[in-house]
């Protein structure tokens, strides 16, 4: 089958790859589509060492499950973290944080930029009929999106700046607008600006960002510049949320990080059920996001074209051949 | 008068100091004792350009008090931070942030290590008469500890972990140790693991620390080096508190902090009231941790002394001629 493969540093398409197999309580899906995130095109730059077929966004078809045939035909979409289901974590609701788990696209296991990947049936959740393809393929970001209200309460009262404006951080910006919360968003970039402005979220360039102001700043550049930007706007006794994975150290004033007692949260993955629930609403609008569509043939000049300054969503089409080619 | 002086990172004693003047508002304390904390040593070394009297630990008399007449005679202890009173950080009930603020002994406010200090009467804090000098002068390091519990919920059955038996560790765990949490404390000199034996204190070496156990992580050892075993003990989806004050940046890896979901949170001073009333109920028990009494004149012994590895509280006997000399 036609995949894009990761192999020190190097994405090459490949079209002798086998269909893979799936194991008991999996199911084998035919890609729909798959977008690229900032997470790819660090795993390209060697963030972290992974060899195998990239990608984990996507929207897909069950095409085979041995123990769950009515479930063929369903269209999902997959939670990414494959988690062994019996350790300490597991046992405890901490799945995402399984020691043994792999990921899909990201660690030990095949991803979604290829025509069919596999995942056991419990990490695969149905999409409502009303969802295109073009709308469930953004669940998995939005999850991770909302991850941070997972994590931290953020009222209708705080004032929150949201650092970076790229594909995730204009997610971010659309859930935390439906908190009521004071919110605005540093943009670079033209294109950035313009949907904000379009969904009525307030922006301001770096230049004029205000000093020690927010309650909650969110680091969502995809780049260590991001963190000292959100150190200076951060209120003393604030929260910096983290949602930025890239490769390397940052070299931090810990004791400043005390005297202001300044709170970083880490943040990932999130709830997929809650974020299909937020597009089936029509309560998230991410299709404006869709920059084009490549089919995997074209995946090295997909993550060119992602690559770009100010691009948001790139696709890939998968097996799939229901999408219009760029 | 009498005072250790800070400036360009030398230390020295002197005697030809002015008695400083109250100013409306405020009060003149006769200095009974003062203690010499991590800070204090950092200072020294240069963490902050504090140019003044140093010292921010102490019980002292009130022997002026032009607006507060009946107040002379009282044993008190006070809050370090002279906030402006006026800004929003102030009228919003962060009066410890106000960037205005003066800090006793550490910016712009002549500190505790003399005979004599001056300080607002709203920051002074009656001392129960029950309470013993000795007990009393670890008000404001007990505040800070409580700080802890001011920011993050720790609950009955958190697995807690501190790293740091010093002077600072040692108040944390007794606070801890109320909450009937699972308490462990990384000790690493005799003499910090028979005090905390002596109180029922689980300790451990740092050779011994279990991996990604931990709830929460109390870094206390007032050094770059207890992050990375803070790093190494804490459980994914954990938090790692931070209370050491020290010179320079830290490299950190950000992206395993995403991936992990680890929150950090800097925490600095505490409340001197529930610090108060913890001591007078004998709750928490300082006076074991006191190491020696030396005289302003001995000052620079006494730091020598505080330098040492595994030395708990140096006290300086300011004003006062009461307390035994070593």
């Amino acid at each position: 089958m036609q995949a894009l493969w990761l192999e020190n540093n190097q994405l090459s398409y490949r079209d002798d790859l086998p269909r893979p197999t799936p194991a008991v309580e999996e199911a084998l899906i035919k890609v729909r589509l798959a977008g690229i995130c900032a997470t790819d095109l660090e795993l390209v730059k060697g963030y972290y060492p992974y060899t195998g077929i990239l990608g984990h966004e996507f929207v897909g078809e069950i095409v085979q499950a041995p123990t769950a045939p009515t479930r063929i035909g369903q269209r999902v979409v997959g939670e990414i973290n494959v988690a062994c289901g019996q350790c300490d974590w597991c046992l405890s609701g901490y799945a995402k944080h399984c020691q043994q788990r792999r990921v899909l696209g990201i660690r030990n296991q095949a991803g979604a930029f290829a025509e069919y990947l596999c995942l056991p049936l419990k990490n695969l959740l149905p999409v409502p009929i009303s969802l295109p393809d073009e709308a469930a393929v953004f669940t998995e970001p939005l999850a991770a999106a909302l991850a941070i209200q997972e994590q931290i309460h953020i009222s209708p009262s705080h004032q929150v700046l949201i650092i970076g404006a790229g594909r995730l951080g204009q997610l971010i910006a659309q859930t935390l607008r439906l908190t009521g919360c004071y919110l605005w968003v540093v943009a670079r970039h033209e294109q950035q600006q313009q949907l904000l402005s379009h969904q009525q979220i307030n922006w301001l360039n770096e230049l004029t960002i205000p000093q020690q102001t927010f309650d909650i700043v969110i680091e969502a550049t995809g780049s260590a510049s991001g963190f000292s930007l959100a150190r200076q706007a951060i209120r003393p006794g604030g929260t910096i949320v983290l949602k930025s994975t890239y490769h390397g150290d940052m070299a931090i004033n810990f004791s400043s990080l005390v005297v202001d007692e300044i709170q970083l949260v880490g943040s990932r993955c999130g709830p997929l059920v809650s974020a299909l629930r937020l597009l089936e609403k029509q309560l998230i609008t991410p299709m404006p996001l869709i920059d084009g569509y490549f089919s995997l043939q074209e995946g090295l000049r997909a993550f060119e074209r992602a690559n770009q300054a100010g691009v948001f969503k790139v696709l890939l089409t998968g097996g799939s051949d229901n999408f219009m080619q760029r």
